[in-house]
């Protein structure tokens, strides 16, 4: 079985379509590494690029497109709404098929490695790849941006993982980690009260005590009248879909409310719905990878 | 997106290993088809490819093959348990992927119109492209085998749908059709009496009343001395498998009996499994084709 990694680098250019266009063309230029899709936005002035490939091929890609980032974007002129310290802002690697997290932490140090080596642009490891646990979270090692970070590299424990302390003076710096794929779920409760979306978000969110691969918060649909509790689900096969969702179920029963309906949106793994087909139809000794029809069909 | 149609031909040949090494060899001299899988059984002197590839692909595939069985297998000599009527006795045709079983019915008459016209070996359409409701089954279209087959052919309503009245020679006559995937999915009750699992297939199988698109019996797990309902799901978007499986919770709960788990034998398409996620989760709106993100990769 092949493996497939998914690479979804963000560069701080989403105005510039000569720049864009650039990286476009080094997107398609390795060959086993496809680009799945890319938008820019003017205001945020950020471009998102999905790509997703083999191991090797998904490496090659992912360097050249942070070389190129780094002759065509200056982040001493840069300005933009979404937070941001480097030209290849952050890149995150998230396994798709027959490969595990270890494996795509493993390419997500080689990466670094080779763009310091090659490029003299530092990086943070993030989430999965992060050597200590205060540079898990993205916001937390953005934090300063761009323009703060000669000052932040200076601190005792804000040494980059790959480099010395001082930022590329035109490129920056970069986070770059492993990640699982995240899943967008949000579930509609027989309520127009928010605090009751807001009380059940508590309860299931790793930073009140709920599930640790799950982030939420209670959000009000207006045109709906419907409170909603709108969750991250950052690790699918650590917190499954049907466990917040059974537990989401159980505890609006205590305010006599129940749920009207969820949303997935974006894109989401086959498996994560699956597991809950598995779950719900008590489906036993279930093969994902051999029994399911599309993972021979992607080699 | 790129259209994907599977292929699983059934060949009167499980014995001869050159035989069975030269349709393999065949099955892969199609660019943009794969040969997912075979199996041969002697007993059953019959040998079963699963291919998948574009329209114009796996077109091109079933007629080498059917061709090259014709010139291997001489059924006048052909004997085996299963139930056959030709060298190359049926050829399926599967939608997977971004193309309709009304496509899929267009190959099937491409191809059977071509064996004809180059093979000379007739052929009755069958499943959703059979021309009139008694074709549809295999079994009737078989009945008489390829001993039977001469006599079978001059009775009034069984010209073939492609041919004259009279077989090949020695390659009989092939069945072709268009039908939708088959999941073969089994559900355990917490009883042993093979008497209720017969009474809910009974309930749930369209031959007495029940799902269109569900066959189903009652079958004895010895080693577990569980009862289980044993279904065949012919068509998982007309019948769903949460649809039969919640009937099945519900006849069961009239004998104080519940579902204790279930089986996926073989293969399934993921989404006969998201679709029961969608329906337990509730989730709204959902876009298959879109959000699940494996379909970006298929191409």
């Amino acid at each position: 079985m092949a493996k497939l990694v998914e690479c979804i680098p963000n560069f701080s250019e989403g105005r510039d379509q000569a720049v864009i266009d650039a990286l476009v063309k080094e997107a398609k230029s390795v060959s086993g590494v496809t680009l799945l899709d890319y938008s820019s936005d003017a205001s945020h002035n950020r471009s998102v690029f999905t790509l997703v490939g083999d191991p090797d091929g998904i490496a090659e890609v992912a360097f050249r497109l942070c070389k190129l980032a780094s002759e065509k974007i200056d982040m001493t002129k840069h300005s933009g709404e979404h937070p941001r310290m480097g030209a290849t802002d952050v890149i995150p690697f998230v396994p798709v098929k027959d490969i595990s997290a270890e494996e795509c932490v493993e390419i997500s140090k080689k990466v670094a490695e080779r763009i310091y080596n090659e490029l003299k642009i530092p990086s943070f490891l993030y989430e999965d790849s992060a050597r200590r646990e205060s540079r898990r979270n993205l916001a937390a090692v953005r934090k300063g941006q761009f323009e703060g970070m000669p000052e932040k590299l200076q601190q005792e424990e804000w040494a980059p993982d790959f480099g010395e302390r001082k930022i590329h003076p035109t490129a920056g710096i970069t986070a770059i980690g492993a990640r699982m794929p995240l899943v967008a779920f949000n579930i509609n409760l027989s309520t127009s009260d928010i605090n009751i979306a807001n009380a059940i978000a508590k309860t299931i969110r790793a930073s009140s005590g709920g599930f640790k691969y799950c982030k939420a918060i209670g959000v009000m649909l207006e045109d709906r009248n419907v409170a909603q509790v709108s969750m991250n689900m950052v690790n699918y096969e650590g917190t499954p879909l049907y466990r917040v969702f059974e537990v989401v179920r159980a505890e609006a029963a205590r305010w006599g409310v129940h749920i009207i309906g969820s949303e997935v949106i974006g894109l989401t793994p086959a498996k994560a719905l699956v597991d809950c087909a598995e779950y719900y139809l008590k489906i036993e000794n279930f093969d994902y990878a051999k029994q399911v029809l599309e993972n021979h069909l992607l080699g």
